[in-house]
């Protein structure tokens, strides 16, 4: 089987390597009709965070469960499942209390940059749906797995609530999918920060009613502003600088919540600081598994459509070239084909 | 009149000042039936907070109204009244949120070590009680303008319910008036922080349940060991330093939360260290005019009883051995009696 390998800054291969199999009697091995990139996968690939040697790439998937291991009892062959990139057992105090990414037995799931996969603690991680989708839907189904999850964790953990005004840092398809999340709860104003056209445009497709295009301190003014100067009572943070996790806590009212979902570079926050602006944070690795049975039913349904963020497709063998189209910021995410 | 005036470190006096007066006309002048010293004034007295000039110390109050300025309307002279230690509107979208002590229009309160202190905005700013408090009553009435409120601030941001697990790290007035708000939610079980044996009964007296005397990895370790390896559902941080700030976060189970009153100094947060624990935050100065009437119908019940925390009595002229008792740690909170 062929499939994508990181070796290093910038240098994506898409090689042979053994065939997934079940390794334990709790895994799953499942065919994939699809595979993306994730903006999370940029950080390595731009060498801002260490590769110590080849990495299997691939965190997002759906599809078939080809086989499980003799443990396994939730899911059987022929079924199409959708999981989250930590897999966890779904039974710990952690899972109990809704945070499976926290999980006491969590492991990564890597290598769905490939036609299969193996996802360990298949009953605790993968969510069978109701019917198989159709081919369409694949793409909708495909971002459940991380960023449709993490944009609903980031508005969730930023305390959205209806009517309520709601900022997004970060115009990736995180950040996109944060508006989309925020308007499925039900915000009545939704400010996305974006510079880009095309970003803006899928921004307000997805509910957005206001874009503010400055950032840094004129960003922070600018939402001040379009708020009466009072701030925004939900802030998403989407990108995970020090910057963008600065304009969040900037732009949120005193007793607003900043949900902030980007894997943190370098952020540092000041404990004086957050105090006397009485901004309440959380974030983390979003609980995509708490949060799948629902969202599989919203696209079941047509109520969200959220592979919209995907506006480049390529044969999963031209998966370098994805990742360039991503870090030149020429594709919002890049949708894979294994051929 | 004399009152209380911080020099620099150590250096509290007693000393002639001009007497209060309406200045802006919507003050109000209150003379006070007692003062107190809180844990916030041993900052600037161990000089780790610098200090400008001659400083009017004291921000906690209650008392009878005796003058009010032209535009007040709803306090009038004779009346026992309960304020914060931030003045507010109580009008403005901030304090409409519930966070007056983020009043667009908030000031200090300051010069309570006194006989007499002037109060602004003090229709926003202060609360009439139904009745005038019986002596005795006057110590929890005291108590509700600062370390009661903020204990009850903590509980609330930590997010208390009923049946949680609950971990308070700091055994001052606050620490322990936070043991008796997290009891008056409802919490299954407190855990308090102290190795002190007059604090730990006061502890269990207002609630707690365990006793934790270890701290730093210890106590983290201690606390887990409580809570079968998953950590507290709620930790209240009321210290203020860097080292309880830690405590509170690494005792804290993912998705709970952490609800910090202790003024930061120095404490800084890694961004990613936050993120992969999944502990959600908020503090910031209480906003005790949010609780005042609620807090003043329990105290009048005989619910609450916050003036328990009061262990040492001074004539206000004394205020100087007070704030040594303090410093000390001979004294959980000192109460100060105008001759």
């Amino acid at each position: 089987m062929q499939a994508t390998v990181l070796y290093g800054a910038r240098d994506v291969r898409f090689e042979d390597v053994p065939a997934p199999a079940i390794l334990h009697p709790t895994d799953a091995v499942i065919s994939l009709p699809a595979a993306c990139i994730c903006g999370s996968d940029l950080w390595p690939y731009r060498g801002i965070q260490a590769v110590p040697g080849p990495v299997p790439m691939g965190h997002e998937y759906c599809g078939f469960v080809e086989e499980v291991g003799r443990e396994v009892t939730s899911v059987k062959p022929g079924q199409f499942v959708i999981g989250s990139f930590f897999a966890s057992d779904n039974t710990c105090p952690h899972c109990r209390h809704g945070y499976q990414t926290s999980c006491q037995q969590r492991q990564p799931v890597i290598g769905a940059q490939a036609p299969r996969m193996r996802v360990p603690l298949a009953d605790g991680t993968l969510v069978p749906t109701r019917d198989v989708p159709q081919a369409e839907m694949i793409p909708s189904m495909l971002a459940l797995s991380d960023v449709m999850g993490t944009g609903w964790f980031a508005a969730e953990a930023a305390g959205v609530t209806a009517g309520s005004t709601v900022a997004v840092v970060g115009d990736g398809a995180v950040g996109l999918l944060g508006v989309l999340s925020a308007k499925q709860m039900g915000a009545g104003r939704i400010i996305a920060m974006s510079r880009h056209e095309s970003r803006q445009k899928l921004a307000r497709e997805f509910g957005a009613t206001d874009i503010v295009t400055e950032r840094g301190a004129e960003g922070i003014e600018r939402i001040k502003e379009l708020t009466r100067g009072v701030g925004a009572d939900s802030v998403l943070e989407c990108v995970g600088t020090q910057e963008a996790m600065q304009q969040a806590v900037q732009s949120t009212r005193p007793g607003g919540s900043v949900g902030y979902v980007g894997v943190p570079h370098g952020v540092t926050l000041e404990g004086a600081d957050l105090f006397f602006r009485h901004v309440r944070l959380l974030g983390g690795p979003a609980p995509v598994r708490r949060y799948l049975p629902d969202l599989i039913a919203r696209v079941f349904d047509g109520t969200i459509n959220p592979g919209k963020v995907f506006d480049l497709t390529l044969p999963l063998e031209q998966v370098a070239e994805g990742y360039r189209a991503m870090d030149e910021r020429r594709a919002i995410k890049t949708l894979l084909r294994p051929s």
